[in-house]
């Protein structure tokens, strides 16, 4: 497969253009490929064989892009990590994939020096200049471009992405050269990429919602921004600054944006196109964002990990309400199915739901993941009957949009009626004081569960549980409204800005068992 | 694989778009897939199985795309056929490829008839009312809209495309259904198809060039206008009727388009493409044909039945020269490697050539041909150490545009020295007399081969052998100008519109065996 040859593709179609800016750091696709082919032979010198695995504990960052192309050319897999893990997970996703090598960003050098001693001593770490590790300027500069490039088979493994690890035990999702290929193909399309984009990396790249950007951008002769650390401020002067023309944002960081005070001070007119998507956006922010960016594009991409990560997209053309219900109603929609995937509503009986019918999202296609690494019970149920089962609940309208109601597991049973948290929280959101919001079941000896909502606030702004239950019964039938509100500063959130249901509901479920699908 | 899903997809998400119009017909993408459910439905209630060839013997029509979706849907391998094939070449390959049913258009039937008798007596014909026919409208009115659709595996054919068969026994080229589906994701992202366009289809459909549009256009919900057969007056109307934006042309319709005396009378506005390729195109012609439509952009594609056919494109952004000697001989280059596939062009040695030496272009990638349908010798011929060798001998300049010099058999060799005709044949086309021409290799007791050139006059004009010798003498080195020169009204072309030097060079080698490599 390709993936082995795309920087060598793009060196000689965009040789001068850049490909890499980063801090003081910028390299053309030409240097860009001298410093991944010297990345690549060192670990090929370092004994890094074809199809070993490499953890990437590192923040968004040129070397995050060379580390990945190497990678690619060599044949060995890419074990992207979560920068906001624990220890102890840290160190179980190591142990699990295997690394051959570790290289990390110097900023999380601590972090791993405090699982060193768990870990095996034969592992390779890199990072920049501090003692025990190999130093990752010195390994390129002492190195030469020429690597042996990698011919592996379409199914072997490209990388193991581990799903957040919010959730139980952390899986790798093993997505093959074919899987990340096709991906990329269909978001071309889908995200119609043009030619020589200049793309912030905003989103942490170890989560397969940014990832994908890595590879459009560069088969498309595209420049990489990158920051390392999301902060609405340095999000707007980089785009200034840079004339950033597309980007993609979680939720919570288009808020921030968004609602950020001198937001006007900010030329932001090259920006043409957000891609938002990897969690639910409430319809009152986005349609604000809309109107705080007039001239450009909203796009939105829903999947997971294990699709690779794209299943469908709500174009621009999607989100141009005419004011209608409908049109209103799209823009709660995740979309339709991208081209070159086949999406479906399922009911229990795996048939198609009739509109307005909740079932389960499936997919089927070229970039649905091989399975989960070393699990083949947990792959197998999620592949059942050649199709993956997403777990996200959905109905379907008759135009085929799909509008996910909640995850299965996150679906609270009250009283024998499903409640689907999306569709409260929404409510929630057009509260004008409400910065963030979330919906969980909690255990109650009379529904079984019963609907909670926590809540954080607009700086200055006030709202008791009275008030707030108040406003959702005015919008909701009785057995959705919540039965008790809590109010936190910040919401817990992981490392892709996910805000964890499962932190929050553990709290209330101690020692007793959660019944779910 | 999804291409038996692609008209589902079409009518969910394009159901009232104008799928296909020709001649007064006019369907919608929803009524589209209720014709060709039924048609499918039709095949399986005639016996027509998974895998079961379906020959094709149909102008460019509504019916042919029809055909093409509903063999898709049941998993038949259709068997596009050139329309202008001799009997006996037909009935060779009616039964090369064991069809099991054959669709001729009304005005193709007698062609049929007189091969009918040695063909075998359970194949099904299907055409427009004719005795010993199956007649295709009532066909789709007894049936119902319920096949069983198909779930082939990726590698299985999904089409036979025979060679041209103008040299040597046609040989049945095997494109599976990953090719076909890969070719049109390729040629959506590196001919930028943009959703709902409107095509002209008047290149031949039974052609691997023409052909891939249908899917394309399918899978964006563009409109599909047909034209029987080529008639610059037509193509003209059409386009200024039906607002036609995108339009596949061969270099011989190119030429007739721009020359036709009354051009300035249509509305050509819509027009924004034109795809061209399929033979080499003087850049002269290029030129007058950019000057004619200042705003569409013109956009090459190069490939062969093989390769699915496209290997590599010429962009609109090439074509812009800026009048340097580089920018000029660009319009010259078939472009460079698309996404998604790898070309090279190979020295001997199998190793890529330097820039300006002469090489053979080969070709990798998920597009390429299965192989030659019950041919194993010739596959494996064609597709040795991993890569097509496509036959054609090429350049690359240090920007990695390729330049075809010529056919591996097109080559001459005068007097030790080789001669690429297309060299000669583009100084030839600068003569303003000329129409078309050729270049050939004729025996020479002296050289082994002589350069001769066959040519066409534009009307009212003259020219004789001594001055276009003249003419060359001027502008190529003395061994690679025509010896002696051939004036014809016109020169003979298949039915794509290339001009069939074989016929032409046969007259010459009569009795005599001709050494290629």
């Amino acid at each position: 497969m390709i993936l082995s040859h795309v920087l060598e593709r793009s060196a000689r179609i965009y040789p001068n253009a850049i490909a890499t800016i980063c801090g003081e750091h910028s390299y053309t696709y030409s240097e860009l490929k001298d410093r991944v082919h010297r990345l690549a032979k060192a670990f090929q010198q370092h004994g890094i064989r074809q199809g070993e695995r490499v953890g990437m504990l590192q923040l968004n960052c040129h070397r995050f892009v060379e580390v990945v192309f190497a990678c690619f050319e060599i044949g060995a897999v890419i074990v992207p990590m979560n920068t906001r893990l624990a220890a102890d997970e840290l160190s179980f996703i190591i142990k699990d994939s295997e690394c051959g090598a570790l290289v990390v960003d110097e900023m999380l050098t601590p972090l791993v020096d405090s699982i060193r001693p768990r870990l095996e001593a034969t592992q390779l770490y890199i990072s920049g200049g501090r003692e025990g590790y190999v130093e990752y300027e010195e390994l390129i500069a002492s190195s030469t471009p020429t690597p042996e490039i990698a011919e592996p088979n379409e199914n072997d493994i490209a990388g193991l992405f581990y799903t957040s690890g919010t959730t139980g035990i952390p899986k790798g999702v093993m997505l093959s050269h074919r899987n990340v290929w096709m991906n990329a193909l269909h978001s071309i399309i889908s995200l119609e990429i043009r030619p020589c984009e200049t793309n912030l990396h905003v989103a942490p790249l170890f989560h397969v919602a940014g990832f994908p950007i890595i590879l459009t951008a560069a088969l498309s002769g595209g420049t990489h921004v990158f920051l390392k650390k999301f902060d609405p401020r340095a999000v707007l002067e980089t785009i200034d600054r840079h004339q950033v023309t597309a980007c993609l944002l979680v939720p919570t960081m288009i808020n921030y944006v968004v609602n950020y005070p001198e937001l006007s001070q900010f030329n932001l007119s090259s920006l043409k196109r957000i891609f938002y998507g990897a969690s639910p956006i409430p319809s009152q922010l986005l349609k604000k964002a809309m109107e705080a960016m007039p001239e450009c594009a909203f796009i939105q991409g829903y999947g997971q990990t294990e699709s690779g990560p794209l299943l469908t997209v709500l174009q621009w053309s999607d989100h141009q309400s005419d004011g209608s219900e409908t049109g209103n109603r799209r823009l709660t929609s995740c979309g339709r199915p991208i081209l070159g995937v086949r999406v479906e509503v399922f009911n229990e009986q795996n048939q198609p739901v009739k509109p307005g019918e909740v079932g389960e999202i499936v997919g089927r296609g070229p970039n649905i993941m091989m399975g989960y690494w070393k699990r083949p019970d947990d792959s197998a149920f999620a592949l059942r009957d050649g199709w993956l089962h997403t777990g996200d609940l959905a109905t379907v309208d008759d135009e085929g949009y799909i509008y996910i109601v909640d995850r299965n597991k996150d679906m609270i049973v009250t009283g024998g009626e499903n409640v689907y948290s999306t569709e409260v929280e929404n409510v929630i959101y057009t509260h004008p004081a409400v910065r963030e919001a979330t919906v969980i079941g909690v255990p109650d000896s009379k529904w079984g569960e019963a609907v909670k909502a926590v809540v954080s606030l607009k700086s200055g702004r006030t709202l008791d549980e009275k008030e707030l239950i108040a406003h959702c019964s005015a919008r909701l039938a009785g057995y959705k409204v919540p039965k008790s509100v809590d109010f936190m500063d910040d919401l817990p959130k992981s490392g892709t800005g996910k805000i964890l249901k499962k932190v929050l509901r553990d709290e209330y479920w101690k020692g007793q068992e959660r019944k779910v699908n």
